[in-house]
């Protein structure tokens, strides 16, 4: 069943995005009492359509009971990367799970993004996870946010990790296992040139811990997804 | 450093394909003296480029010796998918260590691939796998078979895992957790529509055993490299 995520509840009726409209009247046809599912604060509600040519009003029937696998918040920090990897990410790492895609300058990222494009960089890339989140039946849009004071993730709550090839020792997995469940996993992927050393060492500074991801060689748009899959993993039962 | 996989040896020379010595020369536009890696019978030498312009010599200078991780031999059994969705789960198989791609029909798959093309198919999909071997430094190209006898997968060696929409109970981690470590694990992914019910006990009747991947929705194109991902995780050091 198609599904959407509500903005807000009035009484028994979900308003959603206007796009939302444009897609159940237009791309879906779909007509009176055909049904979709809502998504609304983390819960899902089976909703019936009404006036579809007028206002197209959704009502809820009930709500629908969900079995989904606990899962901590995963963060996912990466610098700019080239267009199609970074839709290529925002896509495959909102179906494995991510909560936050945290993009972050770094030395050798070959793209810079100018400050006055962000907003719309921003809208559209989360217009890919809201799709993304759609089609795999997730119970929320991971959010997309561009940090340019470094020294800001400091803040961040939860473990940090560092996927470093400098480091030899640590594998990624040493550390998922050796440690009690968290609720947030901070996981910062470098772009294809690397980290610098003095990037590494400001980062462990504030808190990252670096990890190996092991001895083979991946593309850097692989990494994000190998990396969600192993916390989906490790999180399964 | 620019790899390459040998076809033969002779002496201290290596034989590469016609493709290569084109690549070597014309796309690298190396010269005399100039090295490069070259892979063969899963060992990698350093050589160096003699008669570049002529017959184009690659010399073997040393044996270089080589940290990999252990991992099963990982063969994935996958029905035809259309042409975009192949060429990214064999370039990404490959990068995460998948040794064999076998592809055999199944009902809901909506490419019916015919057999006087398969020649070309196997020829366009193994240089995709080719490409990703030299590019994420691997130490052996992957297999792309395929297999219209459904029959004889039950002469598969290892443990034989599907992943079913259907199971509830046993996950691919409890699998994967309590058993030895295999030789091989051979992991079935079925086509968008999923496996038919007939086809599920067929499968099993050969050996397969269901397994779960947990409850997030994941287009059919992820699914092999959430499983590449997670096996290669579960070996880690």
């Amino acid at each position: 069943m198609q599904r959407y995520f509500a903005i807000s509840k009035r009484e028994n009726y979900f308003d959603l995005r206007e796009n939302d409209y444009y897609h159940i009247r237009t791309v879906m046809r779909m007509k009176e009492q055909d049904q979709v599912e809502v998504v609304y604060q983390g819960k899902v509600y089976l909703c019936c359509l009404e006036n579809v040519n007028k206002n197209l009003d959704v009502k809820i029937e009930k709500e629908v009971e969900q079995f989904v696998q606990k899962m901590p918040r995963l963060v996912l920090i990466l610098p700019f990367l080239k267009e199609q990897k970074m839709d290529f990410i925002f896509q495959k790492g909102t179906e494995l799970g991510v909560e936050e895609f945290l993009l972050i300058p770094m030395e050798h990222s070959v793209v810079k993004l100018e400050e006055k494009k962000e907003a719309s960089k921003v809208e559209r890339w989360s217009r890919i996870c809201k799709e993304a989140a759609e089609q795999s039946m997730r119970l929320s849009i991971p959010t997309v946010r561009i940090e340019r004071q470094r020294e800001n993730l400091a803040l961040l709550g939860g473990i940090k990790l560092l996927c470093s090839t400098q480091e030899r020792e640590k594998t990624i997995k040493n550390v998922l296992k050796n440690v009690d469940i968290y609720d947030t996993i901070n996981l910062m992927v470098g772009p294809e040139g690397g980290f610098t050393k003095e990037e590494e060492i400001y980062f462990e500074q504030k808190g990252f811990i670096k990890v190996s991801l092991g001895t083979q060689i991946m593309r850097v748009e692989t990494v994000p997804i190998f990396l969600s899959s192993i916390v989906r993993y490790e999180y399964m039962e």
